[in-house]
């Protein structure tokens, strides 16, 4: 059972979750994997993965049989798993949490590729409304709080399995980063009548210096104080919290320009690792204001000694500049 | 000129190193590089770095010639440089604030090894002490607020030169991540009259299953929150805010212990990349309580999409698995 562990030096909460374990010879040399030659998650090898949670696939064909054009699973090696009440327990001076939560592998599409740039604009609108399906199915247990949506793409951004496939960790909590980010959405309503999000993206559009691709819903800027080269998000125009909420059109539209950046750091940056985050509003859990968006941090710079240290980052491309390099791809 | 821009949505400060910034070109095949073939930190190429800062050399030798044990050059792509007044300045919404400070790269031996674990401990507490010697000459600026110590091994580990080299960066201000630790350990002596160190030390010795190496003056411990596998923390018996303070026998004894611990760690893992970051009290400025300590940061894990999306680590390694490898290692 995995476990939350509190660091009583600086009050963070971690997951220790040594059901994962692996021996320490495990690390030396681990491949990026298809698992010997065969790939688990392609079309055929479906009894490799636990069955299937959900999956959009061609008519009269079964569960856990090819067919499918996304496909949802548990997670083989749960970061969390197991539900119930959250209760902190005492370790001497040290505080725990039961690891509890859900933690699903989303394979976006039956073809072995690296990630959403070699896909079709309607294969990733598809992961992007398997994305909000489960966000929906997730929140109906009540004692998940938040429910993180993410994507690893190369073994430098985390990525144990080369087939593309996002991530949904549904979690009793919300997480440290969604504090921050509603305590400053709160604090900015609060002092300028308007959301951090919505004053952002005001500016941004009538800056440009770093903007990199909008449409009639979404704005893909490289944020002002980017932490990575290249950091880029998509923001939607319109004040929504909730990911889960995207319409259709939005979620067309995102899935399309997000596939052409993600193209075009491939092609300007000879395929980087990059991490796809998404952050969206709690669930059954009360705040006043949010306003969703997704991340795109690619990992060209690792963090480092400075970065663990002091928990600031050094960036070293300025996103005036990545915009532009984007822009022009 | 590097600046500090803020995230509106998160508060979080960032550095935008643009002079650093490198076409995006150079971020497709990036080696760990000896500069085409002939390593710029080897005796012999002194002229390759900026000119020396300080140094420990054998008598009647001059500065930037060879004759060095360890030796101390500005870093030739700095993250932040200059001096002066710490101002915020506004761009509409945004926030920023001059790049300054002070970046220095110390050369910890003239020999091309990759870590500590390649040298006498008697060369390792020459960089210890070399560290507090710089600590104590940065300090004298008033401006300065707080002195950020490093050392990056391996490529993913953020090392871009594989010469052996630690570094230096003195801020202006007190970073967010020793801000967190200075509020958590002035709230445990609040709450229980002891530091979170002292008592975690205490802690630590009578259970014993995380402890992993001790002396009369350090304790060499996996964190019961460990945020990465085999992460380690030496933490000194004696109750000293200040690593700059620590003497004599506690720099040996460190120096003798940390490289005997990096040893056990690269037989056991098979050179894993690591950061060593030391966490000390801030210079210049007034706080109650604070224990330095030192960090040790196995690379083996990528902190990827779950943890940008939430700031919370997923560990698969439990610490009491880790530091009984490391024992019996």
């Amino acid at each position: 059972m995995a476990e939350w562990r509190r660091d009583i030096l600086t009050g963070r909460w971690v997951i220790i979750a040594a059901e994962r374990g692996r021996r320490p010879l495990d690390f030396k040399a681990e491949p990026e994997g298809r698992a010997g030659g065969a790939c688990p998650l392609c079309p055929g090898h479906e009894r490799e993965t636990p069955p299937e949670i959900a999956a959009y696939r061609s008519p009269h064909t079964s569960p856990n049989t090819p067919g499918w054009q996304v496909r949802v699973v548990p997670n083989k090696f749960p970061a969390v798993r197991g539900g119930g009440a959250v209760t902190i327990a005492t370790r001497g001076i040290y505080q725990t949490m039961p690891g509890i939560g859900a933690h699903e592998m989303v394979i976006d599409a039956p073809e072995h590729v690296r990630g959403f740039e070699h896909l079709s604009p309607e294969q990733v609108a598809a992961v992007l409304r398997m994305w909000q399906e489960r966000c929906r199915a997730l929140r109906r247990l009540s004692w998940i709080k938040y429910i993180q949506v993410f994507k690893n793409v190369g073994r430098a951004a985390g990525a144990s399995l080369e087939h593309t496939h996002s991530q949904i960790i549904a979690l009793p909590l919300v997480p440290d980063e969604i504090r921050a980010e509603l305590a400053g959405v709160a604090a900015h309503v609060q002092a300028k009548g308007e959301c951090s999000l919505c004053a952002m993206l005001r500016q941004e559009l009538e800056d440009g210096s770093r903007t990199v691709a909008h449409g009639r819903h979404v704005v893909f800027f490289a944020p002002f104080a980017s932490r990575f080269p290249f950091e880029l998000w998509a923001v939607p125009r319109v004040h929504q919290d909730d990911f889960a909420l995207a319409g259709e059109p939005a979620v067309r539209e995102l899935a399309y320009l997000l596939r052409d950046v993600l193209d075009r750091l491939a092609g300007l940056l000879g395929n980087p690792p990059y991490n796809l985050v998404l952050h969206t509003a709690p669930v059954n859990w009360a705040y006043d204001h949010y306003h969703w968006h997704l991340e795109v941090l690619p990992r060209l710079a690792v963090p480092a000694g400075f970065e663990f240290g002091t928990g600031h980052y050094i960036n070293p491309v300025a996103p005036e500049a990545a915009a532009r390099y984007l822009r022009e791809e």
